[in-house]
């Protein structure tokens, strides 16, 4: 049913999904645009979109499903821009990692019964580096994909099919559709990606002041470090925007956490230790 | 020429001691110990060992080479019991997390032209859960194997030659053996070691307490999650001791790590973000 997919952005993410699409046996077409020729040039020839649009909103006019693969505040301005050329024969989807601020404008500009239904989405998938060149069809295989519809959107019969359609397509790519209410979604993700990710940042940051000097010294650590810093090849220009549309949720979880480790070093030599390893160890557990 | 080789603790470092000696080539006698008998069976079934001794003091007067693997005020333990039952023509050696304690007491108690030789040794590698059963003969591959030997200790030649021999069977199971200054030593891990692991104890710790009782949201977080918190799973009866032996190094690194991650929170949506990203990105590079 669905039959013409516009990917906007072909980034790590939305080149991933073309390729994801593909495997999963989507024979429809898609077309992709990128703000970088140099990452739509690399999509095309790794397959995942088969063709490179000049303009992203007439490639997203001529297709019914739209993919938003840019960080949140150009996701944001598509946004604003995709709905008043849409109507009610197209689904608009993004991909971003904070849902309550675009769960707001979908609201906003999109989901009546004349204008494009739109699906706030959320791949918990990625890697630490950005770039088609790392467009992977398995990344969403396994994963859980977030929605954060609300329940008094209407939407009219043909963009409502689409949402469906989009759904199983998700599903088809290997990931379970969870839906969460959108401020529940930044909450939680504040603590179980967003959380885990600043301190990756901030572990990697205090470890190249203190032995980033001593390269060989790197070694020493073993998998331990390489996992605990791994999230610290992470680019700013992605988190920037996470940070600034869930700053309150990430203030509060990181405020927990300096909490935490404070109450840890004040008892390295006291039995509360062994709590707190007990805890660590149920959080653990299968 | 080493011929005789006993393990004393055959968790999960000894018996991969026992194992790794014997894909390396490592022909002679293992002879292993453990506090409790089921880790000795379990090492015995998996050939990481030839035979169980039932009295390690005894274990040890008949090898050249005594690997000692247990935690390490036990280590200080078993070093005090074997002063006085080794000669010249022995090699105690350790695999323990911290330097400071154990090779001041190398030089207390080792060390002379008279008495055994002690290398204190610590391979940096491990897994998030101990036990026999988890023994790997590759744990070491690619490893760095730490070494805190003090130049002024003097030893027969008999030790001499075994502390090279143990060097080179070392290196046979696939690790880079670095030699450091025992204080530098338990620096150095304190940031690269300790402070990875206590920092995915407090996560854990804390996420189990925000989403312990949603279990299904926990694969939310997908592959970075469970990359941060997999350490969460150690063992409290490990890292006491080493808690306790490096608790001002570990401090110091946990203190640091708080003011990094309150300087991070603060600065959430303004362009210093952009210089912690930045500083951990070069941490990250190849």
């Amino acid at each position: 049913m669905i039959e013409r997919i516009a990917i906007l952005g072909t980034g790590l993410l939305g080149t991933s999904v073309g390729l994801a699409l593909r495997a999963a046996g989507y024979r429809g077409s898609i077309v992709g645009w990128n703000r970088g020729a140099e990452g739509a040039q690399a999509a095309l020839a790794m397959g995942a979109i088969d063709s490179i649009a000049a303009d992203p909103l007439q490639a997203a006019r001529e297709s019914q499903v739209v993919v938003l693969a840019v960080p949140i505040y150009a996701t944001l301005d598509l946004m604003e821009k995709l709905s008043g050329v849409l109507g009610s024969e197209h689904l608009v989807t993004d991909v971003g990692s904070t849902k309550a601020k675009i769960t707001e404008a979908a609201g906003r500009l999109f989901n009546t019964q004349e204008r494009a239904a739109f699906l706030p989405g959320h791949p918990m998938a990625g890697k630490e580096r950005g770039g088609a060149a790392l467009g992977d069809a398995e990344l969403f295989r396994g994963a859980v994909w977030l929605f954060t519809e609300v329940p008094t959107w209407e939407r009219s019969l043909a963009s409502s099919k689409l949402v469906k359609g989009w759904r199983e397509l998700v599903a088809a790519m290997g990931s379970k559709c969870i839906d969460l209410e959108p401020a529940r979604h930044d909450e939680l993700v504040a603590w179980v990606s967003h959380l885990p990710q600043f301190v990756a940042t901030a572990l990697s940051a205090l470890l190249q002041e203190e032995v980033g000097d001593a390269p060989e010294l790197k070694d020493v650590g073993g998998r331990a470090l390489r996992e605990m810093t791994r999230l610290g090849a992470s680019p700013y220009s992605m988190w920037r925007d996470i940070a600034a549309t869930n700053t309150e949720a990430i203030q509060a979880a990181l405020h927990a956490l300096e909490q935490q480790l404070a109450h840890l070093r004040e008892n390295l030599r006291t039995p509360e230790l062994r709590d707190e390893f007990e805890q660590a160890n149920r959080f653990r557990q299968e």
